[in-house]
């Protein structure tokens, strides 16, 4: 059971989960048994509403929090628009100088660089790595709203959406669409003017949302928050520059995992996570096998007749499947 | 070269293709070869830019310009959100009453719902509709900003990013990271306090971003505005609210399309989007195919292996993989 894995080591391997390099396929074989320990929560929500210090924050309260035992907290920062480099790798930077010298916080940027199965394979497979290393507390924050928010719902227990209140009276969350990954609401930035409107809209738009057909949706989709055994979203002030409201937060986040054991939905949830994982890994591999297999006369031909629009690009993709006679 | 394609069937055409419906891909093929006519520009940027009143008031513009034959235009807002309902079918509903009258215009939001190929390729598929069907311009909205905002890129000819004076300091945009897929910026409300910082915070994004390491990922990416051909995305302050610097980002759109023809990089960029197009549609044909050859047996044991955490997920990608003997 023994892992001997040093600080280094670990980073290192996340920086070959990153690059997306072969041999950190058997060091992940080697720490998956060792995984299933960590409490992993994701952390989501508009540009601007805060995240970065809010889950610094939530980071140091959860090394203060009273009752348990100093756990260790990971913080891996996703950035959505990579391939590109972005807001997350300078925000980790700023934050790092902060939370510098607690040797118990661990803070990674992490961007897609060809990881098999796109960028939530190699934050699952960042996840596993720190779960097995021995992270207790799992932080997985995304900068943007949009499908990865939806990929990273897959990946944490439990999903904090962060909304502040605005200049205007949009509720960015509602806007995004985002909202309905949410198990938990954060409402940022509790200090400032309109929170009571942020969080009406937000009361509004949980109170709408089965009645406006979402209810199907989600069980078609199977990413429910509210799946009809009784979870709504609970909406908590926060205010993470004053460090007001954190407390309550994590004990929101607290009360959503006894849920998710109490009603059965964390182990659904678990097996939803690994079939999707698993067709996710599945789908690149078959596209690596098939663009081996297929001949570069037959790729050229339906390119050219693609280019000149007499062959749609379905049908083109259906040509070169038949031509791998599978 | 007759279409016989009225209203109603085109709306009816793209219902199918969301639901994606087979019956759908026999009317695109038929479609396919009457499309390339369309100028199709893509419109992004983060929640509570004002992206959904300055696209209407761009689709006004554009049918009152002088000197063109009142080109039919049509919207489609594209919700990243999906499966789940979102934001941008109630933003629709509230724009359609005002542009309501010109039937010169037609908006379309949609979601996807199990298009194959994901809503990048059911997005395209619409597009390749609304072009066949004569639409000189193509505005494709998108609500959020992520990984969906780098596949509109690819569907678009000309992408623009909506940026708002914001309450404090940040460029969302920059902190987003979807900066690096603009060929126009436009600053919108920029009647508001707070214009000239967040032009000169674009202004340094741009002059940073080379030298920043961003050139050679944009060069590996194949999505380079700024390719080395001498193309720098420009800013154009526009206030969609008051109608002003509408005419001057047409304008700044025009001037793209007219580097896009003279470098060669319109056609560089058709050919990449063919490309990807039909591997994202061969991609999942081939699991689908797998899907149905992998027995029962072998995908129970694989997932209860996973499960039991004694198999990583990619290893039992693998492991289906071999099940299938290609």
């Amino acid at each position: 059971m023994s892992l001997n894995l040093t600080r280094r080591d670990l980073a290192r391997l996340i920086t070959r989960i990153e690059n997306g390099e072969r041999g950190a396929q058997e060091a992940l074989n080697a720490l998956y048994p060792h995984t299933g320990r960590a409490r992993v929560i994701g952390i989501t929500g508009a540009p601007g509403s805060g995240k970065s210090t809010l889950v610094s924050e939530m980071a140091r309260a959860w090394r203060l929090r009273s009752g348990l035992d100093q756990p260790q907290v990971a913080i891996v920062a996703v950035d959505p628009s990579s391939p590109f480099s972005g807001g997350a790798i300078l925000g980790d930077r700023i934050r790092m100088r902060d939370l510098y010298g607690d040797s118990g916080i661990f803070i990674r940027s992490m961007a897609s660089r060809g990881a098999l199965g796109g960028i939530a394979a190699a934050t699952a497979d960042v996840v596993s790595a720190l779960d097995a290393y021995g992270f207790e507390i799992v932080l997985i924050e995304t900068v943007g709203a949009g499908q990865l928010e939806v990929d990273v719902a897959r990946i944490a227990q439990t999903v904090i959406v962060v909304e502040a209140p605005g200049a205007g009276d949009e509720v960015q969350a509602v806007k995004a669409g985002i909202l309905e990954i949410a198990d938990v609401i954060a409402v940022n930035k509790a200090d400032r003017e309109g929170v009571a409107q942020t969080i009406s809209a937000l009361q509004s738009a949980l109170d709408i949302a089965p009645a406006n057909g979402h209810h199907g949706a989600r069980a078609a989709t199977e990413l429910a928050s509210d799946d009809g055994t009784g979870w709504r979203p609970p909406i908590v002030k926060v205010s993470a520059l004053n460090r007001e409201g954190i407390v309550e937060l994590l004990a929101a986040v607290d009360t959503h995992r006894d849920y998710l054991v109490a009603t059965g939905e964390g182990e659904r949830r678990y097996q939803q996570r690994i079939e999707s994982d698993i067709k996710a890994r599945l789908r690149e591999l078959l596209l690596q096998t098939a663009m081996r297999r297929i001949t570069q006369i037959d790729y050229q031909a339906v390119l050219a007749a693609v280019g000149q629009r007499s062959l749609h690009p379905a049908e083109a993709a259906l040509k070169l499947l038949d031509s791998l006679h599978l």
